[in-house]
């Protein structure tokens, strides 16, 4: 059993100067630099499992549902008219690792994420590193307080503007299960896919080709960090192409 | 934009007879009856889509995430040294709809959930009803206080006794994975499920029977309300028969 529920513990680091790296994160994240926190928690939460345990994986468990919750309240406070099925592709949008590893590279996470050398080598798990740590980070603050005030003030306007894009997205950015709706309404058949790891890599970010196919035709052709990556800019391609065609 | 975000709206509601109905359910939670709380939340959580808008559906969203993050908190508090692995295991059985309509029903949510009369009639969408009542009713709880204090104290409980069931069962109750595991680590090859309905209705919570097949081998069979639950039954029956023919 863990120390107790609903007790913050803000005890300093004993490294004067990881906790300096730490507070100068949460400034970034524009809370206050005094902010009351668990520090111990927030160092295991950027802390990747090549180095040792206590690492972020435990943390990163409760960060999906820390992160989950917050979309989730942000959504249904913003927009009390939307449909539930709205709510949802909105969501599955907001907690992927696509954005939360994003999120997390727009305030500098690799500066903070300790790592063993071995896996800075792996430029392909870059994306759900900074994801996972991210998760980890929202868990830390969430596990201070009990609660998202450490959390919504600065994640919410990132939520707001991007669920401002998605909804007015006809696909809601998920091209997949937009691509195969159409496919579905128009034919009853769903769209192919088929994937590759390429020999010679285009770049290291993009080790993946995914190709479309419907009923022998090529649709669209994409590339990716890993294979669902391919698969949505290859649906992307297509489903694009496709509305161009209908609208044309 | 819906009312201020961590404001407790406490009033109540204007029919007395469901503020009373509402309060003996807050007191068979364990809950104070004179619990400061968003009453129209509890009932619009209480309300089935048959009855209109508002219903639970919105609410249901946002409780999912709840369940989620406290089921999440419970096992990363009471068991530090379980792995990811298993805290995952555990957690999808316990936000299951099985587990949660499980729930439901032993607080009698039947008495409480107002549903038209043509959704009455349909048994089998029971369990999903319950279970979805069940996140509703987390939501708004937790929307009321914007933490997990008018949850967990009745909650923990139960996680508790159903973890410790899981943790000593080594397929973790997720009979399809347990299963599939042991195809595959023996044969590389997965196992096949036929489902189908059963015409003459063996009683009326059991609407499918499933049969779990491998390389022409009738493993078992197994009835439930869903395809899912019929799947479970039979992996069950027949994973419980080769352990024992493995001990044998």
């Amino acid at each position: 059993m863990r120390p107790s529920l609903f007790f913050a513990r803000t005890k300093l680091l004993m490294y004067p100067r990881r906790q300096q790296e730490l507070i100068r994160l949460i400034i970034q994240l524009g809370l206050p630099g005094d902010t009351q926190l668990d520090w111990s928690l927030l160092d295991i939460a950027l802390t990747h499992p090549t180095v040792g345990t206590p690492n972020y994986e435990q943390l990163e468990f409760i960060g999906d549902s820390v992160v989950r919750l917050a979309a989730s309240e942000f959504l249904w406070e913003t927009y009390p008219d939307k449909s539930v099925g709205d709510f949802s592709a909105i969501r599955k949008v907001l907690v992927s690792d696509r954005i939360l590893a994003q999120l997390a590279d727009s305030y500098g996470f690799d500066r903070y994420l300790t790592l063993a050398a071995s896996a800075v080598g792996d430029p392909s798990g870059r994306v759900s590193r900074l994801a996972d740590a991210f998760e980890a980070v929202l868990a830390a603050l969430y596990l201070t307080t009990h609660n998202l005030k450490l959390i919504r003030p600065w994640l919410d306007p990132h939520f707001q503007k991007l669920a401002t894009e998605i909804l007015q997205d006809p696909a809601r950015q998920n091209y997949k299960d937009a691509l195969q709706e159409w496919t579905q309404a128009h034919y009853k058949a769903l769209p192919e896919y088929r994937v590759r790891e390429d020999a010679v890599k285009i770049d290291r970010f993009q080790r993946f080709i995914a190709e479309v196919w419907f009923r022998d035709r090529h649709l669209g052709t994409g590339t990716g960090q890993s294979k669902k990556a391919a698969e949505q800019a290859a649906a992307k391609a297509a489903y694009t192409q496709l509305m161009e065609q209908a609208r044309g």
